[in-house]
């Protein structure tokens, strides 16, 4: 009985983390980061700021969790296209590129977020810590899903691979930025991403897939 | 006569804005850039609201002004590398990114400063606008220098001039916004950003420089 008791406390909690994630990602969406304050997210997801303060040690704390969140979809989104990638579909590394990137990534990137969670991280040094582990995980996962095509199709890169994870990650997140900085919507960030992406991935592998 | 008088009011203004410039610069490192107020820059350079908008539209005009100011005084020492460096003194790829981008790349990147201005220039189109110019103007400069090596060393590049230039500028912000996030020093940035450059380089150039 205690077991069945602590299990949907665990789900209540769970419910409840999720509502104000989902909470603060409108708030944030309305008002920016800083604007953005724990009674306003409250009042959003319905909570008191003791339900708050249960879940997350600050807002800073909640906005890493939020973009720890969406970077994870995303990335799911990626890996379940990577592993989805028929040997025969990939006939030159633009249409590797394509199809793992997607059209999807620009929807979903952030990049105010993740601006301003750069920005506070620079200042403050407990969120300095948790910013560098979030970017850690990021990496690792990225360099899972290079690991994963380089040995399906059995490319060689030009760099060992945790450095060509970091190169992807970087400059997707600088192509994003720019690109949202120049006004552009998604399609055109998604476009923008891709076509920048496929040059680099031409340059790092050394023998591309043949045919095309 | 009127023509020595326009010289000295130009000079003078020139003299204010230094001011202002070098007062935003002591200020910022202080406080922040959002709690830097026109106020406090005004008390620091000792001038009137007046004289600082005689100068500027706003404070983030200022700061732009500042990061430009920063980032012209970085690219004029990486030129002067570039046009001394003689032809026998690069013997590999890891020596010429070593010769051109130098220790001192490190000290004056600012990278508090550029992440709060990007976060700003995310949420207000006026700087969004201003921002974009500095970053084109600080890639076509970076273009000019790689032209130059490559000519002077008849290097072939995997990518086009103005794509490495973005390249090299968005790692080099990068690593620079990483490491100090790291709580690195100024000695141990500048290491990381010449191994990263040298890594990268060495994909960017097809025919290395023999010798060595």
């Amino acid at each position: 009985m205690s077991d069945v008791t602590t299990h949907a406390g665990s789900r209540r909690r769970e419910q409840t983390r999720a509502r104000l994630l989902a909470a603060a990602h409108e708030v944030f969406a309305e008002v920016g980061m800083d604007a953005a304050s724990v009674e306003m997210i409250c009042e959003r997801a319905g909570f008191t700021r003791g339900a708050f303060y249960s879940n997350f040690a600050s807002k800073n704390e909640l906005f890493l969790a939020l973009i720890t969140q969406l970077a994870e979809a995303k990335l799911d989104e990626v890996a379940v296209r990577v592993r989805g990638l028929p040997a025969d579909a990939v006939s030159d590394t633009r249409s590797l590129v394509r199809q793992v990137v997607g059209a999807s990534l620009g929807e979903r990137m952030e990049p105010q977020l993740i601006s301003e969670i750069r920005t506070q991280a620079l200042r403050d040094a407990m969120l300095a810590e948790a910013y560098l582990a979030w970017q850690g995980a990021m990496r690792s996962r990225v360099e899972g899903i290079i690991a994963h095509v380089v040995d399906a199709y059995g490319l060689r890169l030009r760099l060992p691979i945790d450095e060509a994870a970091q190169l992807l990650v970087d400059v997707s997140d600088d192509t994003c930025t720019r690109a949202t900085i120049e006004g552009r919507g998604a399609a055109e960030i998604a476009e923008q991403m891709n076509s920048r992406l496929e040059r680099l991935v031409g340059v790092l592998v050394e023998n591309p897939p043949a045919g095309g």
